[in-house]
């Protein structure tokens, strides 16, 4: 199991638990995060029997988003010429941006489970999970208003296709805050629970069911899914034809059928 | 009026009844359904006193999906080249395709009346047509992850623009079942009914008042919000431009202005 | 400060409001109408001051649509031939559309205050605003259909993106209306108020709230949303990192960092 | 072998030969000729052994399109409503389009060996196909503008990406006749053949050429060029990579392999 | 017959000639120029007897590009706050490129006819045209990279349509001076002259040439070009159909036809 | 510098020089190569003082593509489920494909030296760089069709931007060879040298020339280029307003302008 500085990572019944770990900083994003994101989903990615991810937040909070200290460095490294600037800045926004794409391109489901803040960057996570579960005393902001800048990680692009535009807008302008149920009312998160510890126990129900089906067909629904968000119909259908071609020749749809033959519980590889 | 094996067609008041009729294999899709389906279509395209389709289910329940026969077959087909193998599952499944694609591009809407199981390929079917509307008993369930299979005729690419992308995920990962009511709320139907017999009689309420408006702007309608889903907002106002370029010049609209003049009914040729 | 036939135009707070001003007729389209929605909107985005605007209507309804007296004139226009009409309707419905880019391509996030009759075009004005809240007791129908055509200035394009697609179907073939609670609960608007006070002064309290907030920012988040819809999320968050390449060089990120460390309401240039 | 009344049809050595067969009428495209390609495309998509497909104009010339005769009947079948006229209309441009779309969309590769007249129509039908040839003296027109009208079964579409764009719209433009070594230099057709003889012999010795390579791959291939002339170069490459999950487990690939290590010629089934 | 500063403009015979007038500045492009492209190409579009538009420029030179003048300016303008000042350029580039957008935009074909300097925004210009010719001695080159910058008012989004990308990239990134016979192997102009006068000459011959055409033929051929050029074939495909929908109803049609059978030249009206 | 095992790089007056270096095995790419690839292209992305990049191949030969041993390995690897080994395949192919988008996105001006053999897996790689020169004997092969498979790592997706569809698919579907000056012909090289002496002199001259420029104007004319390769006009032209909205504030426009005035070499920083 790797280890990390911002980052506590678990892996129990084919299920991959990934903690934020700064809970005396409400689990800010440090620099360190940033990178440690690409390197656990690497990991998750190429680990056979990580089969589903869980991310949540230790101590009372998910995340305050990202570090303050970390603009402040960015900052500090402007130089005389605006264009080279630029140039920084814009890279630095992509390589901030990957630490969520790889949320989003990871093949495996990734659920988030939500208490207390989620504020600011940590929607822009949130929004690159697969879906996401909250307590209702839960606190949502899209705080990059108040800094001044528009939200620059994934926020704008990924959570218009979870909420209606009309409220999206709403709470981009306003930066207003909101809680589980209102966040479960919207669709941000699937269901609201009383408190954090039921909030894991049913988000852990939850993955144990996804762990315990195909492996092949779980990454093959994700990636038509993620696909489908930004093709036609038409494209999308003509890629899971195309993708099925090989899978509909795996040994899962064959032990799958069994089981529903025999009425026995399928047991897939990894 | 054609006959089909799997289907049962009516033609009344302008609307089109297409009932899947294996009620004694809870209308499972089996070879002569996918090819039928293509068929009557054709039809409905064709006969112009058809303004509205309805499809439901004879017997108990809407659909259980797929024949899984079909599925044994298609097993029994393979030969030991794999790539031979891949190139007719591929085509085999752009042939199932084309049976749901005929009803997204049928130029006359479509109506789900779904009443017991609405279960995998059924689902796919379902999302397909423009509006549904259940019972509030109906059971749905994307079963296909438990074959051990993506979905692949039409769930993953339709249904995200019915439902939100979180629980769409929910759903399509963990198959679990959900109800009528349920259905509703998510947006995956307009409206819930007590039971078959308010279902059929609401549905065809709503078809009676579609099949009284000008056909030409119903076909115009459909058309540009088929063409939305897949296009920018600015390539769907210059194609509505182009398509209004001829169609501002029907009959239909000097009939409904007058109509409107004097408070009478419009009547409109088919 | 401009003056308009159709339209009433006030600033105050940095909140521009604008009223459809012909509460004798409804508040119908007419032509003076779409010519100076292009006029007021290009004041507005030149106007610095102006960081809000509101829509509203004067009297007791928000619109009845566009002004039928508009068709016939456009129907006295015909000529023998029909190719140079198609060109000349073509082009006519394009520049009608123009009136609700305008808004749509705003910099500024414009509100629309929904109270009456909301009908026709006035679902294609309101569908391209950022937000829009209505009275309880207000009236909604897309009405095109009831004319004899496909609506044609947007709400087709648009209002797929605020409600889901089963009901946006339902509601363009049949034309039925609905009421303001209805609206909310499909999206279309974000909130209710009893009566057309309260929303003015609930939608005013809004439109304070983000008028106080960085202009830059909230240009830079209404471009990224608008983009969004028509974009892949790749393609959106290479824009927000070359966007903010600049953005986040300006003063106003500065401002409030300054503003959150001492805990003072940020004051930022127009 | 299929028996058509506007073609004629031989396949030998693994190639289809498809000649528009009216010589008497310079093959114009009549209403037997649009529906029959569409079926001798199925067949050729549906055989086998047929692996390769010439085109060819029996008699002095290809053909001087599309039979004005249909144009005729069209005009006569229009009734007082130009609403519906214009549907009608539009579904028989998508029923001519079809007839090449078959031709664009067939799995295996076609060749257009072109001699004499290739008009109107007939330059929409080359450029759906895969590679030209033609003799020196054939003679080239995009004759449509002559008749008063948009050409609208594919030259608009297909030809920009064949020639350059400045040149395509002379040509569209002017409808100015072009000779063979003129095409050539502008990449219409790949090479020039002194007269018809060398023609059929040099387009036949490159047919032959192909149907000896792996039908797999050259039908990943086709498929993958066709592919990205209308997608970006990243959905091309994910699109490759799905497709040969498969195809790299073909016999094919082992085939080729032992043929290059043995030096001998590879012997692929159909 | 409008008036300008920077231009000078003459209709005769259906053609428009717009000539750039400022022969003694290279016809540099000054700020009275960007915003009068707009007010003629308006025009053009707006007056029925000019079907076609010449644009060249006066004295030796076709154009010198931007006028340096112009770029002191917009420095000048420059205050300290780097993101205010960062929304000005981008809308003031964005209201350049409309000069060169109302050409590619407008309805009627535009052919530039090109001698001695065509350098920096010249091509830029010439690339949004329809077609371009060009004396022998001509003298291109993509000027910006010498600026400091990247061309930013078309050349690097429309040139590649019209020149393989490989010497795009050596033109681009080089700056190197190209004559008119390198540019006629490239595909930028379709053909050279050996001097002015041939140049016009020649392409006066073409203009008529085209103003001879139907005139909604031809602009329903240049909308199909531009839209191809941007859209997939299917898409393309379906615009013509729906586009001809009315047009095919066209007089124009009957006129093409008549004068076809009767061998006489068609006469169209405006 | 860094030090690799297949590939050979120098870093001399802004050029890096990056030659593919295991002559005595023709350059195959072996597995090395394909990472290596990508950390070369880290490095030059990163290293400011690498303005343009040439790679060439050591030796007599540029290159033979892809190891044929890497192909034997792959296929070791496959188990008996054949979905599994589809899924690996799929990721290997990304790998792979990975390589060469290092070349395509690639800040920095890449230009291909190509002298003697450059087939299969060279092709990919020369297609993503930005230019291609070669020597007049230098011979090309889209080889992968005679190893029984569709060529997977860019050329199908890239070359059809470089040369005209019809010539693409000829060679493509052959495999057939051609030298130098075709290849210039068609677009693929943008000139031909008499010898590799000449060529790396010519191609050097090149290189030194871009390596003046401004490297902001550089990298943001190769971004553009990128970019409107697979996107349409408008969003081109979107994309560099908003790009030159800082890019315009920088140091190298001053620089630039003033060596303008001055007439002398503008001397940027890095």
């Amino acid at each position: 199991m790797p280890e990390y500085q911002s980052l506590k990572v678990e892996l129990n019944n084919q299920i991959a638990h990934i903690q934020l770990n700064r809970p005396e900083k409400l689990n800010a994003m440090n620099a360190a995060f940033w990178e440690e994101m690409v390197e656990v989903f690497d990991w998750v990615d190429a680990t056979d029997e990580a089969r589903v991810v869980i991310i949540s937040g230790a101590g009372k909070h998910f995340s305050a988003g990202i570090d303050l200290a970390l603009l402040s460095t960015a900052a500090g490294e402007m130089t005389r010429d605006i264009g080279r600037n630029a140039e920084r800045i814009r890279r630095n926004v992509l390589r901030l941006q990957a630490a969520f794409n790889a949320v989003d391109n990871c093949r495996k489901p990734v659920i988030a489970a939500i208490q207390g803040y989620c504020i600011g960057g940590a929607i822009d996570l949130v929004s690159a999970c697969d879906m996401r579960y909250a307590t209702t005393d839960a606190s949502f902001s899209i705080k990059e208003i108040d800094m001044g800048m528009a939200a620059d990680v994934g926020t704008l692009q990924r959570l218009p296709h979870l909420i209606g535009d009309g409220m999206m807008r709403e709470l981009a302008y306003t930066g207003r805050s909101f809680a589980g149920e209102e966040a479960a009312a919207l669709g941000l998160v699937n269901r609201c629970f009383a408190d954090a510890d039921a909030l894991l126990a049913g988000v852990t129900a939850i993955a144990e069911e996804i762990a315990g089906k195909s492996p092949l067909a779980i990454r093959g629904t994700k990636e038509m899914i993620r696909y489908s968000r930004d093709h036609s119909v038409e494209d999308g259908l003509n890629y899971i034809a195309t993708w099925n071609a090989a899978m509909l020749q795996s040994e899962d749809m064959k032990i799958a059928m069994t089981a529903h033959m025999t009425r026995k519980k399928a047991d897939f590889a990894d």
